[in-house]
């Protein structure tokens, strides 16, 4: 997917591993496939269906001695429960987590914004388990949304701008102002453009998250090993 | 090997790459095992050899389907030749690219300080590399390779101290009063704890260097199978 996000989460998960040598980390395997299709064009344009280079590369780490797979990918989790059933390793759910999190974290929120690719968005994957732990969904209006798109095609081109930063503070404060009590980025290009820390109301970096469930998944297998 | 020092390599090949969106990205496999038996108390203090774990994590790699792999550790490179024997696809040489490097940019040089573990030091690959160019190699006294040994394991103990970075300058520039024209960066945990662009004379960052030869190595791929 985005080779930048796939840093990014694998620098969350040093980061969250508790380590004094080398030694201490778990064994990583990254399949960085930036050949997979493009999931908004796919989701929202009709255009090539990024399913079998999903399950292709998922495959491949299976094959090579994966235990557990984290894809840093919000928009390929469209294609969830046919990678599941194409592996016999489990895939950890990044929405499902990061909705988990919302709830877990922030037990009132009865709204979240949703700050995601067209593609997610209109997948409606996050809505689907936002409503099922009763929390209402609100999306950026249009030109927020062109814009977010816009931010998510820079990081992927390698272009951090200072510029885009406000803009996409803005439009999570915009939704706060529409009556959303959290903020979810559901897309892993957003934490690269800014640090949503700087945010003044909740918000969920949905790539963090899955770098806490990776490392909470790995360490109750070698539990159940040792045990 | 050190999971920080090979999201640094990740890091600069993603940035080195003229890429607009991910798919103008190569698919990179990286197998992070930092359960590899350290290298420097192999080679200074007779510890368990990590040729066995090099082994198979090279042939793990081919098997899934790579067809280049690149080292990010230096010490590790004492094994190149037994590793490359194990494997049938190409190993880049770190040592070789880094001391070509030098020769390349700094024609004039006559006598390079070296930087880095005191397994790479004793193992003299830098030494037997660079004599071969007809270059003198000049080592830290005794307390600062202590210290730059100290640095590397805070480095993979995830602990970047703004402390050691002024030290780190003051052994380079030691070297550089004894008569080295330009520091070689052999560790790459180094450029982790500093940035030695910070050096107001030639370096060398031998992570960078492994990048630029990747990037290079997989374009000549790709062009061969064009052709």
């Amino acid at each position: 997917m985005g080779p930048e996000a796939t840093l990014d989460l694998y620098r969350h998960i040093i980061n969250l591993t508790p380590a004094s040598r080398d030694q201490d980390h778990f064994r990583v395997l990254i399949y960085s496939n930036p050949k997979i299709p493009d999931r908004t064009l796919a989701i929202a344009d009709g255009g090539e269906s990024p399913l079998e280079a999903l399950t292709e590369s998922a495959r491949l780490l299976e094959s090579a001695g994966a235990s557990l797979i984290a894809m840093p990918c919000n928009s390929a989790h469209h294609y969830l429960e046919q990678l599941r059933a194409a592996v016999n390793i489990p895939i950890l759910d990044m929405v499902a987590e990061t909705c988990g999190a919302l709830r877990g974290r922030y037990p009132e929120v009865k709204t979240a914004g949703l700050l995601a690719s067209d593609g997610t968005v209109q997948s409606k994957i996050y809505h689907r388990a936002l409503n099922a732990k009763g929390i209402n969904v609100l999306l950026p209006n249009e030109s927020d949304q062109a814009f977010i798109q816009s931010v998510i095609a820079e990081v992927k081109a390698g272009k951090h701008t200072e510029a885009g930063r406000e803009k996409l503070l803005a439009a999570g404060t915009r939704l706060i102002q529409a009556g959303a009590q959290a903020i979810i980025l559901g897309c892993t290009e957003l934490p690269l453009a800014f640090d949503s820390r700087a945010f003044s109301f909740p918000s969920l970096n949905s790539t963090l998250i899955l770098a806490e469930a990776a490392i909470s998944a790995v360490g109750q297998k070698i539990q159940e090993n040792t045990d």
